[in-house]
């Protein structure tokens, strides 16, 4: 049976400005990567209602699962809960499970539950609260999105709380031989491997340092074996 | 005028796997805010042509201007080239120009230019080269996308050598304010400046330090005036 297929949306003008560089995403590829869920593909648009929700929609059909990072805080451009019940013409209002929990959190710590922090009370009907040990205020999955922060502590919480939810495959397993010689020279005969072992993935990342040219190859896949065999080939080529 | 819109594609299955940190995205941002050419969206796929050649497809229509990212070396996974010759419908074989400066470069580093090497002088028809100083093998321009290399000191250099042949609008300028208060304390009167300057974008980015709440301010725009008495606001305002 293949791996479930996901894809990821990164949400926010920051990111795109260049002024933060996006963490979560990286993050969130190893972590799906060990989990067997196969990442395909990553969107990053603005803090815009139609390019949220359009991409949303579009990711949600084609993939088994959506994760989403960014948009959800307390402030006028935290969009996200809204665009993504649009994309299912799910209702969305504060909800009193959602409200319960920063009543309590902020009561605590002494600071008021006011009219912008309630808007992360702010839950679709039918989704499943995403727990946030961080700060509080949840993520939730509404179908197969699942909506996370944007801020690295918070999202790498809620990966954790909502990843061991979901059914996995056989996880990615990864082999890396360092060979000393430009690309161009390894490229023919690992093409050949390649083809042999068509049921691996064959990569080639090339660095060049203090003059001396190389690549690493590196050999994924799930069967062990298989992984293995590939590895002795890859030696023996390139030794 | 409004500012021309681009798109960026990453290519490689190394990224979505979590085992390479894209770096090129956050450099090519930030190129653009400078150059005044609003970066719109991203889009991450892996080594699949048709996921390229479609990505390729679509954004080419959407925006201004498209950047590609990874796939143009040697080895049997660099389809790059012919995935956006593909996209326009362009023929596309090893060109003259291209070959020339591969010959030139592996003749002095005596190395063999071998069949390998010689897919990085695949160049559809009717694209501009983009000069490669740091490993000679060129990227190229096909229309409005401007395909370039994945490692990221050729990247930074195509981007070097490319930016400038566009025309740019007016840079976006940017101003940030650290306000220590709850972001939840900020939100409403955030939002209510937010409004007031509509022609300026607002943005809140919380963190959190040693028990202590805040978040950085950011108000971006393309009119100095306009940025400056939005940041006197600011200051009032969060006093």
């Amino acid at each position: 049976m293949p791996n479930p297929t996901a894809a990821m949306l990164v949400i926010g003008d920051e990111i795109l400005s260049g002024r933060t560089r996006d963490a979560n995403m990286h993050y969130l590829a190893g972590q799906l990567t060990e989990r067997g869920i196969d990442l395909k593909e990553v969107r990053i648009v603005g803090d815009e209602a139609a390019e949220i929700t359009g991409a949303a929609k579009v990711l949600s059909e084609r993939y088994d699962h959506v994760f989403t990072s960014g948009g959800i805080g307390p402030t006028h451009d935290d969009i996200t809960a809204d665009c993504i019940a649009a994309a299912f013409d799910a209702p969305i209002d504060v909800r009193d499970d959602a409200r319960a929990l920063l009543a309590d959190f902020y009561e605590k710590s002494g600071r008021e539950l006011n009219a912008a922090r309630l808007r992360m009370a702010r839950i679709p009907d039918g989704a499943a609260l995403i727990d946030n040990p961080v700060s509080v205020a949840p993520g939730f999955s509404l179908q197969n999105v699942h909506v996370m922060a944007g801020v690295p502590s918070v999202f790498k919480a809620m990966v954790a709380s909502v990843l061991p939810t979901l059914t996995g495959g056989a996880p990615l397993l990864s082999e890396t031989l360092r060979v000393v010689k430009g690309e161009g020279d390894i490229a023919g005969p690992l093409g050949v491997l390649a083809e042999q072992f068509d049921d691996l993935s064959f990569g080639s990342y090339p660095f060049q340092q203090d003059g001396i040219y190389g690549a690493n190859l590196v050999v994924r896949g799930t069967d062990e074996t298989r992984l293995n065999a590939a590895m002795d080939a890859l030696r023996e080529t390139f030794a």
